[in-house]
């Protein structure tokens, strides 16, 4: 999917949403449990209750990994459920990846060749070489750059000899890599103005921005000091729209927080995004 | 697994070889594929000619996952083969995993919970609550310092003010999380004396050490500049033993190969090591 594309999707659903399916079983409603295949039955419902609202999906590799076989079953029926029913929907596999030259090239396998997803997020600490076997045509590499989690501050605040942050230089060098039509940077919710510096070094770059809901971030900072003028951003929620109810009426629920979302990003584009 | 056990296995075998189990379906002996699962039948043949030769082995997660279910599969049915038939074999899973504190919970659940195996290696870039959630008695982070390819230039020696490079801090900083018997450090072999950098700030920890074989890095020097009086040093090597053959002969040529590395390092213990 290229730029323009998620620029087109976004002005016509009013929403960059992107719902994290980070489907955990012991979280899904009770009665779910006697399907087949139950996280795979959970996202479909998840799936078809937002896919209007939303135009992306985030699932989240550490869930599905966590149950093995049946796991990585429900996460490729998962993906091939979102491309055969809802095919504009940009797929993010949230996997924080980022090894050697020939390991990258096998996780690049997988989630490219034989999945056909669009994005995959990867990890900026073992340089060039780990990220470019993800540099493919029409494809997408998330880096991290300055992430959600109270951690963040542990290595990618540190100064170098000319004040220079290690989030900024992992987005200044990563330029030197990919175009803004290759690459976009994970950016948390919780960093608020922290976007401004952000945006100075990536001014027309995707940003994918996780860290709303139950992270604690705020839409509002986000859209203040993170948003250009066709957007420019992928706002990601996963727990408070997945377990907005856990009982039998738990994908309307859902559809109701993805669509209060909606509106206040509707908002937040009449504002700041030429239509 | 203790610190003195692997000492203890390390004396008793005469070897700290780690074999990495980077096993690709495209690159093993062509009468293997008539076999149900051939990837699940090559490691066991490798590690039937290896397993009195080295103390570890390291299934590289992104060789299975580019095999989705089936390769998942494969690697469940490793790890259980090498728990059933050596239980005294150190397991490590490579994945270079990290991300928020919820998520590293459910791979750290699924390592160390569903495949009880001894450790995991962790990307270093979220930080603090990226890392402790691998953090179990009885279990091992590995966590990435120094690594082995060209990209760990880009942003691992970056100095602070203080001129102190990232891979320092993040040894220096991770201790205050992890004591020496719960977690090691990534040291590429490609690295030469910059062990002695590591062994300033970090003496005793056991070090993992990928890069010598394909990657050209050299075990003496290794040896002379990372191992400790009790060794301290876990090094593994992948393709050269994996691949040393292509024929039916496959299994014998690993041995072979893993002989030759156990042999030059049984002569680096006898010369550096107290028995």
């Amino acid at each position: 999917m290229t730029t323009e594309q998620l620029y087109a999707h976004i002005l016509s659903k009013q929403s960059f949403l992107c719902v994290g399916l980070d489907t955990d079983i012991a979280k899904i409603p009770a009665h779910l449990l006697h399907e087949t295949d139950p996280v795979f039955a959970f996202n479909k419902a998840i799936i078809d209750a937002t896919a209007d609202l939303c135009v992306a999906y985030k699932p989240n590799l550490a869930f599905y990994e966590s149950m093995g076989v049946r796991g990585w079953g429900a996460f490729e029926k998962t993906i091939r459920y979102i491309k055969d029913n809802y095919p504009d929907q940009f797929i993010i596999a949230d996997a924080k990846r980022g090894d050697i030259g020939n390991t990258s090239e096998m996780y690049a396998r997988t989630f490219f060749d034989e999945l056909d997803i669009d994005a995959v997020t990867v990890a900026p600490y073992m340089g060039e070489d780990s990220v470019r076997p993800f540099l493919r045509p029409g494809k997408w590499v998330i880096l991290l750059a300055l992430t959600s989690n109270k951690g963040s501050r542990d290595f990618q605040l540190i100064e170098d000899k000319e004040g220079t942050p290690l989030f900024e230089r992992v987005l200044s060098v990563s330029q030197q890599w990919a175009t803004e039509e290759q690459m976009m940077y994970v950016v948390g919710a919780t960093q608020g103005r922290m976007f401004e510096d952000v945006r100075k070094l990536a001014p027309r770059h995707f940003l994918l921005v996780p860290g709303i809901g139950a992270q604690g971030g705020s839409l509002t900072d986000v859209c203040k000091y993170g948003m250009h003028d066709r957007c420019g951003l992928l706002v990601n929620s996963s727990r408070a729209i997945l377990y907005a109810d856990s009982s039998e009426r738990f994908s309307e629920a859902a559809r109701e927080a993805a669509a209060a979302v909606q509106q206040e990003m509707q908002k937040e584009l009449a504002k700041r995004v030429k239509s």
